[in-house]
């Protein structure tokens, strides 16, 4: 159930609060929203509701919450809907109370948040569903937005998925360019084992079965079987035995990834997640108080 | 041609420096890439290609050139395609010399930009590629990257767009929940009209025919014809008579938009283009040295 | 009643606030106010009032209210005169209660951005008070501080004043440069509008009639005339017809204001409103509890 | 000769350039300059000359190069006068050479610094001049702009004059209201004393000549003299026998500066030297290449 | 008594809340406190004491507040001890009750701050403990950890020294690199008093009693007696005979500076203090709730 | 040999920079260093010598050289010794020639790095040599100072030490306090492993040989024997055998560091190395060129 993962690892506020800064900063410019600023006074108040357009798994609270308070302190904001619970079309995920002019002003940067992570959390949902009756669990990339990773990696961790590295810095990941250049895997992996503390894990990419036993008799924690037909990764995972873990990549969609899954893989990492989730379909719309 | 625009309407050199650095910076860490360094000495050279793996309109060089420089300044790039380029598969799209280490510390940060940004290019010229026998012109919103407003509007100018408004301050945009809180077009377009300045344009969304008609009797800029019937887009242009901008948005998509531009309207936005644009792929593959 | 304007159209609050701390963060160094902290301690209390030394127009309130809270939240601020209003000498404008040490360390970050916007809007007010039986309007320049263009057209407005372009990207102004550079008029305009969006209006500078004219020809949305006779804006102004907006600039002083808006123009651009309008005085004098 | 002081004692230069890129990010917003990068291409280059359209003594160099390198580094820019250097109407200042484009987007962020560091330094040199037949020094206050005190400072050195306290915690200076509450002189000098290092002067406000004689029984390092007659600043210096710093403060404009030259004060200290000194009027034109 | 001077002589809050957001999130990374996250849920409070696990003068609350509220506002401290206290090993020094996922997240941070601040405040405390029954001062230099010079030189005055210079800009001071290039003594301080102004002090260092002779004749504010045997510094301090600051430094110890001390020097200025003084050892344990 | 490690792995080039020009600016103020400014011209120039007066390890040349280069970018340093060399007393480490005034200027941030790294790295080594002939490593901890993490555990690795967790997101370390609280071993690692990433490693602090089983019953990736007498620390290893890493913490001095070694154990951290290393003395002397 992703609801509770997530709530037990949220990101860290000062991010959610600095990334919704930033993007009021650049939305709102040097003279604010003149548009409400003008028709609305200050007095004006009023209540508005985030509906579902799209079915998906709901991720970003925090950061819609960040963009009305921070717009104005006097917002506030019921949350129907938690980060992880799914959302049908039509749903109330939430409603603000509070100045008009502040509501509206903060819409936008509210919804680009909570749309886009909902977007990935829902993808990520898709893909979690496909596999769930087996072991293997889905993982990001670092193909995410610059500027947004701790916020997509989030997203994943709500839709029930699992993070890959964060950064280059806490965990090694030998690909195929080191490989080739360093001389071939041993040579690489003795290299990196040398140069990198205790805490650190360390995975390399292969690419074939002869590959493979290299990578296993370095003792590696884990291995990238990267683009390798269902047939090899059978193969691999056998050879494997759970010495380490395996990690398949490359040609994961929704329509593979089950039988990817099936070759007892523990891991499967898919850059879309981040990279290509389309933005869920939200709606703000303003209730006029009847007076 | 996209690729004349864009040359002529960069984005400012300061914010790529500022968005690549910080992407940087989110990728390295404290300790940078401990894999490349654990594995490369810093005078070991090489020499990388970019290649698509899709086909597509080329953005963002000039994100993946600070990638690479802001990393090592030794390294050299040569672009074979660019912005505002078509691409085909296996296209070769820029050679990078220079450290191994710094080319795949970057090479994580350059392709984020380059895909995403290169995404939007080339969803945005399917959009004008489906309308180029009418006169209507493609345009994006705000629903944009939180952080990465700049650089999208660029791809989409790169693509063959136009630019809608940049942030909530350079322009007015009455919307539905505007207009029913100040109690009608009139009164909503009247308090604005009052209080911006002579160099902001105006303009109204209007569902109905109705709507317009009152519109068109404020002289307005333009007119925002929301989730129209191509019939009533159709009566809408007629009504217009080109007195004032028409631009047509919601329900936008590959294809309907010809129809859409078919009814004579002078723009149609789609958010889209920045919201939900899939990366584009490319691969970058490092030449090993012969010696 | 340039109360009403400003109270509908404030600056956006976290560029209020980031300023404010920027300029305490000047003043206080590494080690505070060395002065007040040695002399009083923490726990002793009083009141200050801000009055006036010199007649105008109050602008800047909240600048001021950030200075001392930001300084302690315990200060307590109560305003008897708000942003627009009239000032005679020997007015209290402002009581403020709380830490005798935090009032007396944020007093001059306090009183320069008061002393600074109130003189920019008491300005403001002089030359529009001048023209208030014609129908044109004064509107400021780009010709502001750096770093506080946001604060100084908000001082405008307060003063009574409308606002010009806020940056290079919001709209185009084509001046005797581009003109001369670009090959005419016609070539400019044309370039202009090719590569920018339907939301950007468009101004020439025009110095002569004949140039007026070649931009009538151009329909762009205004009209810049630099420098000319009262005799030849007269003209400009009956050419015009109400075709599109007529700018006057050069040469703008409290003297010549109201000839010049009394041709008929719509718009007096007045560089001098925000790089050379004096600081008002103001004093701020501490209240000894009787006790 | 205020030009040997200036290039002695130049503002830091991170400041210099940290407050010039902040300027240009002000102006250029998320699209830059759209009126020149819509009307030139990046290859047209072009010569400008900035020239003086009124007297006065030039101070802000560094920042106009700052502007034109920051924006475009193949920008080349020929000093013909220098900071310090006197200023007749119509004289080039300055000659830059390079991209059209990169000229015109610099252009008023280049001249908003310049004319507003050259009237200070004006200001402050026609002070000078009115009392250079004393030995009185001319200084200025912190009644600067906020964020640009290290700039506004440095005017006042090329003019001719020297520099108060740069912040809040480097000297120590107790006026009336510290005196009030502290209970009188004697014991706020002697708080002040006791709580500060050995390397900050220490300075108080007297506005009685019985306050000066507690204030010489502390042995205090300078008196701020303020709003008294000539003749009370004639007792004071008298009084003071040199044991001190004398001050004078209040009232102080070009027509009285010289007669309280004349009480033998040493130092002479006007706020409106930063807080109210006009722009001085410069100009940029910009050559065409003749082919 | 040091904690009197500490309460009146506080850093600027701004600088401390922005220190400890710095460190907290260079701990906490794109995930946060991925430990005690996934072990414990947000609804789980306890209560944590900070001991003193060495004796020494505590300093630093300011900032262990800052880290615990910063992290989650749930948290209460109550402080046992204050700054200035002096700490015997197993002195509770502060009970922090809150969410034990924040006390623990924040634990680090709030003891990297609390412990190297005390550390500098005990060693301070030592030294001034030493020449107690002196009238000399206990200083510091600008030997402190780059980006915490405000800390530390608060910590120093918690433990009972002063503050020598805070920064480059706030007195001159002439050391013997100086000295030899401008080309003697004499030539250094006529420059320096020719181009600073009246509010800063000038030190000249001194090496030898003939130095120190020029250096009396041009009524410099003190000087620094460098490297002097104890001879020297009491023959020195005899022909000063109070005409100006005598500073003792270089080869201070707590075994050499009771002697320095004797000498009767003013100052006794140590690098130590900030550059070398090790953490105090401090630990927090947090308390089980029982139900 | 320490050498060869620090040249692998060195931190991110964009910290250094920032960390440096934090420094300068923290030191520098608004008006820079008046001493030097005031005494030498732009143009004089000089060659200092940077020399060692302790023996020890350097470590931060990159610092320095960002120091004096980012001063003034016609400072020329030559560096006799590289990170993680051995100094001796006396040893000429670098040469920089540029003007002096420069060299003034940046030689405190310079030295202020330079001294406190090299201090660290000096430290690591005395602990690294005391265990050589064994196959344990010396490790760092969090205990750093606050915002430079990324540089003392660079000079850590410098010295011949390791890195342990650079962040709380890096990697799970279970100490006694979550172990307590959530309510055993067990526990605390089964909800660690739930919700964290394939990427991240486990430790778990355990202080008895009891605890010792379950944490192996559970298969983490490492234990932390802390504070557990020499004959713990053996029966620890030959209890873990091999199955996983053991890290000794606690009481480790340079007295204790080889019988500790000599358990067996894979790695021992010392908070030390970080939080209170003494700086190592450096100098730096100005040659006076002759003419």
């Amino acid at each position: 159930m992703p609801n509770a993962k997530h709530k037990r690892m949220p990101p860290p506020e000062h991010l959610v609060a600095d990334a919704v800064a930033a993007a009021l900063e650049e939305d709102l410019g040097l003279a604010g929203d003149i548009t409400s600023n003008a028709i609305f006074d200050t007095q004006t108040s009023g209540t508005a509701i985030i509906k579902a357009r799209e079915a998906g798994v709901l991720a970003g609270a925090l950061f819609a919450d960040e963009a009305f308070c921070q717009t104005d302190l006097a917002c506030e904001i019921t949350w129907h809907k938690q980060d992880g619970d799914q959302l049908a079309i039509g749903d109330h995920i939430a409603e603000i109370t509070g100045p008009v002019r502040a509501i509206l002003t903060a819409e936008r940067t509210a919804l680009n948040f909570l749309g886009r992570l909902t977007g990935i959390a829902t993808l990520t949902a898709r893909y979690a569903e496909k596999i769930k009756h087996t072991s293997a669990v889905i993982v990001d990339t670092r193909k995410t937005t610059p500027g947004l990773r701790f916020a997509e990696k989030y997203a994943v961790r709500v839709g029930g998925g699992s993070n890959h590295r964060f950064r280059l810095d806490d965990a090694v990941l030998i690909k195929d360019n080191h490989i080739a250049f360093a001389g071939g895997i041993k040579a690489a992996i003795s290299k990196a084992r040398e140069n990198t503390g205790h805490m650190i894990k360390l995975e390399v990419e292969v690419d074939t079965l002869e590959q493979l036993n290299k990578a296993l008799a370095e003792k590696v924690d884990a291995v990238l079987l990267d683009n390798m037909s269902l047939e090899d990764l059978r193969r691999a995972v056998k050879t494997i035995d759970g010495r380490l873990i395996a990690e398949a990549s490359g040609g994961v969609t929704l329509d593979t990834v089950a039988d990817i899954a099936a070759t007892g893989v523990d891991i499967i990492s898919v850059g879309a997640l981040t990279h290509s989730a389309p933005c869920l379909d939200l709606g703000l719309d303003i209730d006029i108080p009847t007076a």
